[in-house]
C-alpha cells in the first residue's frame, strides 16, 4: 500500500475556507497517509499582536526564545489541534504531533556561525523513528505533524516544514512505497500561470534543466524542486506539486 | 503493575524552577504512568497580553472562541510540548496529547442553559479510548495530556483538568490497578498548614466527615476530595494529595 505524505503551507492554513475544503479532500485520500503543516503567517501575526518583532534572514525565521514560544503555541497548539479536531469530524482518526512526541524527530540545533537563527533544528531522515509512525498507520491513525522538532536536551526547535516533510517521506520508504505531495497555490509548474493548459504534468532531471534555463522554474520554486528530486533520489516514488483542491484529482506536476 | 496517574496544576507549571524539579521527579516515577496538566494562569496571562478579557463564573473559565484559541495555544502547544521536550531530556519517552488526538477523550459541549460557558466540554470516563492509552504505555511511552477535549464535530473543547485526570484514572482501571496523585501546593491535608507534623496521612469516609465538621477540610478542597472519593468508588485504588517535590516520597494524604 502506498503511503501518502502531504504537506500544506500558509495558503491553506491562513484561510478558514481553504482549510475546510482541504480537510474534506484530505479525509477522502486513501490511507495510509501523513499530513505535515506549516503555519508561518499565523505565527507572524501572533508575534505582531504580542509586540514581538519577526526577523527573517533569507526567508527563514530567526527563532529567539520569545519566538520559539509563539511558534510552539501556534504550530503545535492552535493549527495542529484544530486540524486534528476537524479530521475527527470527517471520521479520519488522526493524532497531532511534533518531533518531540515519542522522540520521533530529533534534530540538531543549527550552529550560530555564520548566522545565528536561534532555536532552529536541522534534521536527518535516518534519525526519524519510522516504526513509531508505522505503528500509528497500522492502527489506522493518521499522524499530523507540525514542523517543530527537539534537541533531546529539553528544547523544542523550529524546523523548515518542507525539510520535515521530505525527511518523513524518505524515512517511510524504509517500510513502504511513498508518494509525496506538496500543496501549493498554483496547480503545479506552469508555463503561463493564467493558462491551465500550460500546466507541465511531468518534470524529470532533463526537462528540469531546460525549464530552469527558460525561466519557467525560478526563484522560490528552485529549492522546492531541488528538494523534490533529492527525495526521489532517496527512494520516494514520486513527488507531486498540486493545488490542495486537486488532492484527489490527477492534476498537478509529478517530479520523478 | 500499578499505573500512576499524576496531575499538576498552576503551582508547578507557572514557575520554571518548580516545573524543572517536577520533571526530574516525574521522570523517576516508576512506569507505567500518565501525566495530566492544567495551565490556567498562563492562559490568563496570555489573554491579558492579547487584550482579551478573562471571564470566570464560580471559578470556571468562560471559553468563547477567542479564549478557546488561547487555551489551545497555551495548553496543547506551549505547556504540553515543553513538558514533553523536558521529559525526553530525562530519558522519559513521552507523547503530548489532547483529547482530540486519536479521538481519545470525546466530550459533550455543556448546555448553554443555565450558564453559557462557551466551548466547554463535559467528559465521561466510559467514553475514553483506554486501549489507545494502554497501547502507548505498553510501548514504554508516557502520555502527557492537557485538559482539552473535542466534540467529534470539529471543535476543541476546554475541560476541567481535575475532571479529565479522574476520568483517565477511572478509565484505566479497566486495564490495571491505578493510583492517582494530585500535586498541590501543600504536602497534603494539614490541621495546621505551618506544622508538617499536623499532616493527615489518611482520610476515609468517616474521618472526612469529621474533618469537614472541624473545618480542617474546607472551601476549594471539598470538591477536590469529593472528586477523589468518587474516583475511589469507581475503582481507583487510592488517591494521594502531595507536594510535587514529594512525588517519589511517602509524604502526603491518601484518600481511600
Amino acid at each position: 500500500m502506498t503511503i501518502n505524505v502531504v504537506k500544506i503551507g500558509g495558503n491553506v492554513i491562513d484561510s478558514a475556507d481553504a482549510l475546510e475544503s482541504f480537510i474534506k479532500e484530505f479525509a477522502q485520500l486513501p490511507s495510509p497517509k501523513v499530513l505535515v503543516h506549516g503555519g508561518g503567517k499565523l505565527a507572524t501575526a501572533m508575534s505582531k499582536k504580542l509586540g514581538i518583532e519577526t526577523h527573517m534572514i533569507d526567508g527563514r525565521r530567526v527563532t529567539d526564545k520569545e519566538t520559539l514560544d509563539i511558534v510552539t503555541m501556534v504550530y503545535a497548539g492552535l493549527v495542529n489541534k484544530n486540524i486534528v479536531a476537524k479530521l475527527q469530524r470527517e471520521h479520519c482518526n488522526s493524532i497531532g504531533l511534533c518531533g518531540a512526541d515519542g522522540n520521533v524527530i530529533p534534530a540538531v540545533r543549527r550552529s550560530p556561525v555564520p548566522i545565528d537563527f536561534g532555536y532552529v533544528g536541522d534534521i536527518d531522515a535516518e534519525q526519524i523513528d519510522v516504526m513509531f509512525i508505522q505503528n500509528l498507520l497500522q492502527k489506522g491513525i493518521t499522524p499530523v505533524f507540525c514542523a517543530l522538532t527537539h534537541d533531546r536536551a529539553g528544547d523544542i526547535l523550529n524546523s523548515n516544514a518542507d525539510s520535515v516533510t521530505s525527511a518523513i517521506a524518505i524515512a517511510l520508504t524504509r517500510v513502504g512505497e511513498v508518494d509525496l505531495t506538496f500543496c501549493m497555490e498554483l496547480p503545479g509548474v506552469m508555463r503561463d500561470t493564467s493558462d491551465m493548459a500550460s500546466l507541465i504534468s511531468h518534470v524529470d532531471a532533463d526537462t528540469y534543466d531546460a525549464l530552469k534555463q527558460q525561466g519557467v522554474i525560478n526563484k522560490g520554486m528552485i529549492p522546492k524542486i531541488d528538494n523534490a528530486f533529492a527525495a526521489v533520489r532517496q527512494g520516494v516514488r514520486k513527488v507531486i506539486i498540486k493545488k490542495a483542491d486537486n488532492l484527489n484529482r490527477d492534476i498537478g506536476t509529478t517530479i520523478q
